[in-house]
């Protein structure tokens, strides 16, 4: 097979590399209140795909009435006057905020749960004030104050945590203050040699790789979340993006972290690697803000590659496409994206926005890209290709892997069209080894259906793997149903299902989206009573009072 | 340039292959008392060499006197019957021994002041009793049962730290007891499919390899100290090996852990990846016996590669050789083995066992070989091939890294036969980030030079990189100079002169011979007060009495 290289930053004939590269300029921009994202990415389903929804799924498909952001209750402000001016002395008075707005678009995260609460619930929780410190400095003495006041304090990146990681929860503190961290959004440093930049946490994905690609260089960290999430939020939640079979998961990319906590400052990372005691750095990243603050990460960095190909195959079903990955990542010649929808996920062309709910497509959409010099990118395509076809892969050219980098970071858009039809629709995800994953997959899909289909709603279970290891993969989960009267709890039901699943099959309750509420009750299943103990011990030494994000990683 | 790829398990005309594989083979050997390795290991000095080194260094080059082992004076055991009788009751009254050699073989590690105390000292420090546990369970009971009388317990996997990790230290305890972990020896499990295996924490590096390779795997874990040390001691200390450019670091290679501590078991590692709080897993890799006693280790494997290809190159200067290995790692071309020997160690031949003082070599050695299948290693040596080449490097065709390769392990051999003739020889090692390689390297071979010269002896500081890393590598130095009156201040007083070096120019103070006792004094720089904090928390949690390898790690 002849691929085509594409050389990064020359204009492609489909625009596809263009329209990413204005995808992710600009500043950082807040999202709405009570959905993902700013209104210019939302895209109405088509008809043909609503007409499909509303007959699959049952419902109306009349589109629920968005409450006006200004009209929206909120629970009162318990911060008084005094914990407010002692707050404005450390970050001055314009930085503490109690304003209607601010709070509201502080009330957390960007579950589906999160969502519909937006939705339904009457009055809304919000922090007392939102505080927006402006570096290291000001957020050790933030800290020190709400420490010493006891006013809890909730980390916040760009918002998009999936399991409740910046509910604005009191914890049994009189108050509660999210710690808005945008303006720790300084570029730094740049060490182009050992390629390493050093990042203020504030800064959101695409800010960072636009201040990096100044510089001819790129982070390579693209979660469906990148569009708003930030650099210190990627780092305390272990985050996994797009490209980790090429650049690595977050945690690999850390190489000095910048912690601020109530007892004091921590500066982890001297060089490339270490034996001086255990790897301290691993005990922040993931630590959620239940610790302490990140305030500066150095990341590893690569130059942006001079070309690109994409490949996408085609194999009969999943188990054959899962082994033929696996025989290239063994095999140590993974490509940069690699990433294999299941049946399901495939016939409904989800990895392919511009097609879903076209023309019903059989077998199972694998995804490659490739970057790096022209000869690397030769040699690893090759190498990789040979291994996908002699594994029972048959290629389809570049087309959808280029489709599906162009709607990559549309589908939380598509969630919120569906949710205002009156669906559900949420995601989860795991990890397991390569002998596991047909076990896990089927399992988990079993306790979805079963748990939706016993409390009257049959689902759409779709899966695909989208990050890969010499043992084993991830499985994410996308979850589609007829909403029923109490959808959260009809959410949270199939979720505590699969999740039971998850834990009684070996494998891990999330292997990207972190613990913040939602998952802490399996933490102690997942490393055991004493792990939780170890956990709340290091909480005990950096933030004696319990003030640190409160509710969330350890109760 | 072609290469020849050797087919593995085939023999190759020189028989370094299968010499590699009859040095592996085998049961785990104890090591003798007073130097490095087995007696069969041992290698006199060629009559030129040591001609070299008397002249050169200006010492006698008269053989020291090795004691009889049976003949050196230990301290007395201070364990009380009742208290072995309960240690017996735990394990077995032939797994408690107070035995003048058990306990004698038992007396700390390998490094150059070990060696020299066991010549020099008149009475010997010794555990009280050495306690051979059979497996997890047992371990539980012993830590339990010490940690209700107040005894010392010191984890023991092959006795080859080279940093005090196993000195029987009593840390204001009564007693304190050795604990050999070679009877946790099980080959617990392989999962082929997932190449993971489940190992016992006593299994030495032959017999791990061993054991993996009748399954058609190989660890691939190869640092200096492989022909003894144990699993458990390469997940305690954060070891790294030979192969790491191919195979990682030993902490990458964890997949999951069981830890017995005071306080209960752990069980740690779900998959591959996970999201789900802090990785526990980097708290206990590198812990180094301070926290509990790793007992079983699953550890990524690999299918025992069907080919290589061995590459040498040299370059005009370490500094070229360096900038060429930096293009070769960032672009993600690495070969399996990758190192680079500074001029003066190659002027000496180091890395080439055979021919050490021979005629001397100009400019600077790299050694790669690439394994895996036909294709990859194919396409991998082709590019970083080309890589070297564009970057100053000429080919010195397979012969000087089939040297290297067949010499490997012999440099602690050949360190006891310089002690032995009066000449000091010792290794330190660091690393740092590309940027700051050169001037690490001319700082801390200053400090090395200054610090000996001044104490009247001038040495010859070699240096190799032999890790190597997207945003760094690692420096390994190795000391030789004339013994003074007080060789053991001596070495004291240059390595302290070399680790504050390290320290101050934001390096680490040990990249993979891990801390101990040599380098705790420095961890609070390395980690910050509020680091040590962290790890004091962790240790009071799982260790409250604190008998668990006292003075280590943190004091």
């Amino acid at each position: 097979m002849v691929e085509t290289q594409h050389r990064i930053g020359e204009k492609s004939g489909d625009d596809s590399e263009a329209a990413t590269m204005s995808d992710i300029a600009g500043s950082t921009p807040g999202m709405v209140w009570d959905a993902w994202g700013v209104p210019a990415g939302r895209k109405p389903l088509s008809d043909q795909l609503r007409g499909l929804v509303t007959q699959v799924f049952g419902v109306s498909g009349d589109p629920v009435t968005r409450r006006d952001e200004g009209d929206v209750p909120l629970r009162e402000s318990a911060l008084t006057s005094t914990l407010r001016d002692g707050l404005a002395e450390v970050v001055g008075a314009d930085n503490v905020s109690t304003d209607h707005f601010d709070r509201l678009r502080h009330a957390g995260g960007k579950s589906t749960p999160d969502l519909l609460r937006r939705q339904r619930a009457a009055t809304q929780q919000a922090p007392d004030a939102v505080v927006f410190p402006a570096d290291h400095d000001e957020v050790l003495a933030v800290l020190a104050h709400c420490a010493q006041h006891s006013i809890a304090v909730v980390p916040f990146g760009g918002g998009t945590s999936v399991v409740g990681g910046v509910d604005p929860l009191r914890g049994g503190f009189a108050a509660v203050i999210t710690l808005d961290l945008r303006r720790l959004d300084a570029f730094v440093s740049i060490d182009p040699v050992s390629a390493t930049a050093t990042l203020g946490a504030g800064l959101s994905g695409p800010g960072a790789e636009e201040l990096l690609r100044e510089q001819g260089f790129s982070l390579g960290h693209f979660p469906q979340s990148f569009e708003f999430a930030s650099i210190g939020g990627f780092a305390a939640t272990r985050s996994s993006g797009q490209a980790s079979a090429g650049y690595g998961r977050f945690d690999s990319m850390v190489q000095r972290l910048r912690v601020a906590t109530p007892q004091g400052a921590l500066d982890l990372g001297r060089g490339p690697a270490s034996a001086a005691g255990p790897d301290l750095r691993a005990l922040f990243v993931g630590s959620e803000g239940a610790f302490g603050v990140l305030t500066e990460v150095t990341v590893r960095v690569h130059p942006v590659p001079d070309y690109v190909v994409y490949q996408a195959w085609s194999f009969p079903d999943f188990s054959t496409g899962a082994a033929a990955m696996r025989a290239v990542v063994q095999e140590g010649a993974q490509p940069t994206v690699f990433r294999l929808s299941d049946e399901a996920e495939t016939g409904l062309n989800l990895a392919r926005a511009g097609d879903i709910g076209g023309q019903t497509v059989s077998g199972c959409l694998a995804i490659t890209t490739f970057e790096g010099s022209a000869a690397h990118v030769a040699a690893r395509s090759a190498e990789a290709g040979a291994l996908l076809a002699a594994n029972g892969g048959t290629s389809l050219g570049e087309a959808p892997a280029k489709e599906w980098e162009h709607g990559r970071f549309s589908a939380p858009y598509m969630r919120d069209a569906l949710l205002d039809l009156g669906v559900l629709c949420e995601t989860l995800e795991t990890a397991t080894t390569w002998a596991n994953l047909a076990n896990l997959k089927s399992k988990v899909t079993a306790a979805l259906n079963g748990s939706l289909r016993d409390q009257g709603a049959q689902p759409l279970v779709m899966c695909h793997i989208s990050h890969t290891y010499r043992s084993g993969a991830s499985l994410y989960f996308t979850v589609v149903a007829k909403q029923l009267d109490d959808p959260i709890t009809q959410w949270y039901t199939a979720k505590k299902a699969a999740g039971d699943v998850m834990i009684a099959e070996g494998a891990t309750i999330t292997h990207h989206h972190a613990v913040g509420t939602d998952h802490r009750d399996w933490l102690p299943e997942e490393v055991g009573d004493l792990g939780v103990r170890v956990l709340r011990a290091v909480k005990a030494e950096l933030d004696p009072t319990g003030i640190m994000n409160p509710e969330k990683l350890v109760s």
